[in-house]
């Protein structure tokens, strides 16, 4: 058997017993850049039953983004996704049966979590968050937090698979814990989640990495995002030519969105045109030189993390509201920016 | 009216009448490059009918590349296509109308092509090649070169719409012509397409921009491409790892031949992974660090016009069997390169 040799669980046995149970002929496997570097050896993990396997390689950030048109168009007969689970957010009418491999983490957060008891010193009640990779982790993080004292608070709202887990446009298990908590310790590796639960709570958030065993708090890069969404805004708010971004990605279709803030944008006498895009890249969006800022219906990742490599102001739904003057600043900002 | 003010024909009047003609509703509108800083002018020009118009912003190199998937995703009852004409050679089964607005230049070539007789010196049998821009100029521009005393071939192909016309994957028009003529002239911009003459022909060309008035021989630019396919041929023959890229696009899927590649890679001892991609970029690429070398199955432009940006080398099926010693060199560059 291959061995992947990887901090994640693959569950190679279990992709080979649903290929060959379902007598899978085509498969097509979704990978998450992480483990696009196992691309070959996975693809022969597949290739041991007597499926022929396709890796797609068009970029892939979530659920949300099934490849569902290139398994038809690929006449695929099953769908292997990596990385993400399935929510019900993103759950979409699909023609071919798709297979989850949450990756989860094969490591040991127990001594990160104790650790980062120094950094929780001072509040009393925390919530807990973590991404699908360490939601099997997270009653063992509680139990080691609430032996030292600490008042636990998990989210579990519907929707979201697991207790407590996060998505990148989906903060809602931290959201409805908000005001119960005084400071939010984050499970999990990169900036990206943790910094997002502060922007969706603004309460103090503390990241614990399992891997590296690092600990920090993210409220000052988080503060940053912030800072960068005000000038955006305000550079907006003189644009009298927008670009409406519609997603094509199939979970990041806001159709309806995107024509009411075109209707919005016209009625204040701006100019707005609707373009359609799978992924949003400054390459692209250079090409359309008249334009002076877009409103972004997709994913949120594009205007809190990416805008600095935009040469112009990429705005939220609300935040086009806000550069309107429909919305104050402030009312935007203590609702949440996710 | 909206005035496009623009040296190419819009056909804004056409486009209107078919739209209200066809009582389209939802239009999405499809641009090459060089028409997308003309984007809102279009939109607003569809809008001046009933309908609501959508420009499709990811990249469009041809009419390879239809959006249909969008189109269906969007439920739009009407796509119009910007830059391209119908060649039979993509002509896809669509369930929605297209309509091609093939962006004819306007602009005399007379001028550039007189001029390009002191060029031509030497040769007496002269080959005409052109793009969609400016087929309607050909028969004027065999004109000038006949009074001049030289003998003039325009190939044409069954599956292309023009007389002399080329797309930058298919040289037919020149092939099919190559034997009898000692040059090509190419009427046109920019030196895709004409250096796309050289490597098909191996024939002296030259290129005769009716817009910058500029004319230029493309040979050595052409040579320097042959240069680096021999380079990358050579790089690629000693990968053991090797990726074969299948395209996403409506006219750019070649399943069977990738599948044919991998095969054949593997009967060679190699390891082979099957990829599937809508844009191929060195990001995309770079995530996959263990591949050694690509088999590209799409569009050819990729490894002959933009390999100094991958890492890695990206050959064509048949440049993957001179790497494994099933075609020799000279076989394949006699034989034409596109």
């Amino acid at each position: 058997m291959i061995n992947l040799s990887w901090p994640f669980d693959l569950e190679e046995e279990r992709i080979k017993d649903e290929i060959t149970r379902r007598g899978a002929l085509r498969v097509l496997v979704q990978l998450p850049e992480g483990l696009r570097s196992r691309a070959l050896k996975i693809a022969s993990l597949v290739e041991e039953t007597n499926a022929l396997a396709i890796v797609s390689a068009d970029p892939c950030y979530g659920a949300c983004d099934l490849a569902l048109d290139e398994a038809k168009a690929l006449s695929a007969d099953l769908l292997i996704h990596f990385g993400h689970s399935e929510t019900e957010h993103f759950k979409q009418r699909s023609n071919i049966p798709i297979i989850y491999v949450e990756a989860k983490a094969l490591v040991d957060v127990r001594r990160v979590v104790e650790e980062s008891l120094k950094h929780l010193k001072g509040w009393e009640r925390i919530g807990l968050a973590t991404t699908v990779q360490h939601v099997n982790s997270i009653d063992g993080a509680k139990e080691i937090l609430e032996n030292a004292g600490k008042k636990v608070y998990i989210g579990n709202e519907p929707g979201l698979k697991y207790p407590g887990q996060v998505l990148g446009c989906d903060y809602r298990n931290c959201r409805s814990i908000s005001s119960m908590v005084d400071a939010f310790l984050f499970i999990g590796s990169g900036l990206f989640h943790a910094t997002g639960v502060f922007l969706a709570t603004l309460k103090p958030t503390i990241i614990a990495d399992p891997f590296s065993e690092k600990i920090e708090r993210v409220d000052d890069i988080a503060k940053l995002i912030i800072n960068r969404r005000w000038t955006e805004i305000c550079e907006a708010s003189s644009a009298e030519k927008w670009g409406v971004i519609i997603g094509l990605k199939t979970g990041q279709q806001n159709f309806e969105t995107a024509i009411k803030l075109k209707r919005d944008l016209e009625d204040c006498g701006k100019k707005a045109v609707l373009l359609s895009m799978r992924e949003i890249t400054p390459e692209i969006l250079r090409d359309f030189v008249d334009i002076e800022a877009y409103a972004n219906t997709t994913c949120p990742r594009i205007s809190f993390y990416e805008t600095k490599i935009f040469p112009k102001p990429i705005l939220t739904p609300r935040e086009v509201y806000v550069a309107l003057g429909k919305i104050r600043w402030e009312e935007y900002l203590w609702s949440g920016l996710l």
